[in-house]
């Protein structure tokens, strides 16, 4: 009978790499730590740095198998905030009272830890017929253009493939097993900028103020929801972030104004119909008041869904076997690096409860980073059975 | 047969008063030029200073005499702005091709030099029978807290008084005699502050964005007209003069985003009257938003008329008698000390065509300041007859 190697403990692996100061774009020895497990467990690695973002790429088994099971994660931290805030140093990886404390700790050191904990453990006691394929990087909290993007590109150019992923971020709002994420909003954001002519209040006739042009436009853009949310979606939400126009005379009606709003937007939109439907409102406001518009859109995302079929059942009944809680399938929330996977194969996200994360004291039960690998570690099993 | 006093020649005067530099708050030497001219007519002349700004009251005549004709007007001009951008010195009251150069060459050191030059020349040619009552502040374009305020208190303090006033300022559009002000719009200033609960744009239903409900208050404060204007006054007009927020973050729904607006009113309103209007439709978006509001109102002046009658009748027979114009009895336009005024005795106000007021390469025809004269010199001759 040949020794059993010694299990991954993704608790210790998690506080190494919440030690590790990696702040994005710091690399911060994070991903240098996973490759040094990873490598002694087989997976043949490789870095896929691109201007100055580390990104780290891991598979185990064959290259185009059948089956090749991905996990997708980020090692880079946002920024401590108030280091003196924080009651245990934000890279201590303190252990307190069955809790792990420092930054990264629930987003997401500790999801990487826990399936790269799983997989480690798996391809050694039962090595799979496929592959398992792993693609990390050290820049998601940050601009994001050289991370996950850069691994996709090269796995492209590297006939490297996953046949599904799964991102190991936090999604469950209150317990460990009550939520797993099958798709995303979209994300757009509309910066305008009005034009008018500007004068002196008491002669508004000679002027055509810009903040009233705006007013009106902003107006008819929240007045009525975009839409009452879809089968898989929340209604999308418009939120207007800011409105500036920084004129400090109250006698003087002022030359320009702008505006930003950013659209979360379900299946029922598109970055380019929304752009569509805010330049029709701004072309009618314009044409009825004379103010000059301008309408610069930033799509950071398009809505997307892996709708409930076998991959999801799968990793739904994982969740429950090992947390007794059926999980909402949802496409709630922020954006995440699963923006970009879907346009690879089919992309779920599935990790812990994340309430402290980005917050000063971020911290996590330990209790959670072993459930967790458990549930990964399931996932592995049934995929491969 | 007695010795005819020379003429005050009111364009040598002006360019006098160009060459002291009154900028507000600055005396610059021009009320103590004027004092010079009218204690040397027999005016007995007082300073009415006040917490620095410097005023001069005259008075020919008796005290409480039961005719005491007045003239208000201001010595202080605004700030000269790109000084290099002046063809000729903004205090150097050149005399090119019949125009005077200079800061105040219409806003108003011609129109004091045209009614000091006619008050003098009328009480050595012809002595009335009654007073002739002159108020000259230095703070006109400033706060105007200690200007014609102070010698409204001092003149109540010392039994003296005004039968009737008129205010120097440019009233003219286009033409010497077109347009005299019977009367002006008032003035309120709202400082409006929207205080919601910050939040990510993704989870708007744990914040309460504070744009949302002041786009909402200000496209209902924005969307009727006030009123269609009364038999004396225009319209009155709202303005929304700026609108801030400074929210770097487009993923960030703000905490509190702040508006300024100005209303210049007709005498349906008033200020307490619009205030309560504010207040209402504020109250009422709070309550449909869950957002704390706060308003400030700052009512700078209420609207006054000085309604068509023997005064406006003899000021405009002598504008028609001089110009062979009918001047437009109007209510349009900025704010004066006519404001003040209009508290003490019936006010108007009529002087000359003031184009380049507040600009740079201020100037006037000198034959304006030379016709204003003759316009006040007649009105005194007709009120006195
Ligand atoms: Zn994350
Ligand atoms: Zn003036």
């Amino acid at each position: 009978m040949p020794q059993q190697p010694t299990p991954l403990d993704p608790v210790q692996l998690t506080a190494d790499l919440i030690r590790c100061p990696s702040v994005t774009p710091e690399e911060g020895g994070a991903l240098a730590l996973l490759e040094a497990h990873l490598g002694a467990a087989g997976f043949a690695c490789t870095r896929v740095d691109r201007n100055g973002v580390p990104n780290l790429f891991a598979r185990w088994g064959a290259k185009g198998a059948a089956r090749s099971f991905g996990f997708n994660g980020h090692t880079d931290v946002v920024p401590v905030g108030n280091e003196a805030a924080w009651t245990h140093p934000p890279f201590s990886g303190a252990l307190v009272d069955g809790e792990l404390w420092g930054r990264g700790a629930t987003d997401m050191k500790s999801g990487v830890a826990a399936f790269v904990a799983a997989a480690v453990d798996f391809v050694q006691e039962t090595p799979p017929e496929g592959a398992i394929v792993i693609a990390i990087t050290g820049d998601e909290e940050g601009p994001g253009k050289d991370g996950t993007l850069a691994l996709l590109d090269w796995m492209r150019a590297e006939g490297e493939a996953m046949s599904v992923c799964l991102v190991g971020e936090p999604t469950c709002p209150e317990h460990l097993g009550d939520m797993m994420k099958i798709g995303r909003r979209g994300s757009v954001t509309f910066r305008i900028t009005a034009r008018g002519v500007q004068g002196h209040v008491a002669y508004p006739h000679r002027a055509n103020n810009p903040l009233h042009a705006l007013i009106d436009l902003l107006g008819r853009m929240t007045a009525e929801p975009l839409d009452q949310g879809t089968e898989h979606f929340d209604a999308s939400s418009l939120q207007v972030t800011t409105v500036d126009c920084g004129n400090p005379a109250n006698n003087v009606i002022p030359a320009e104004a702008r505006a930003t709003l950013n659209i979360r937007f379900n299946d029922l939109h598109s970055g380019a119909s929304l752009t569509t439907w805010a330049q029709e409102l701004i072309d009618a406001v314009a044409a009825e008041t004379g103010i000059a518009f301008t309408l610069d859109a930033d799509i950071s995302g398009e809505s997307f869904i892996t709708p409930p079929g076998e991959f999801v059942a799968l990793v739904a009944r994982a969740v429950e076997a090992e947390t007794g809680l059926v999980p909402e399938l949802s496409t709630s929330g922020g954006t995440s690096d699963a923006r970009f996977m879907k346009d690879h194969c089919p992309v779920l996200e599935f990790g812990l409860v994340g309430k402290t994360m980005h917050k000063v004291d971020e911290r996590i039960e330990t209790e959670q980073i072993t459930r967790l690998k458990a549930i990964y570690a399931r996932i592995l099993r049934e995929y491969f059975a």
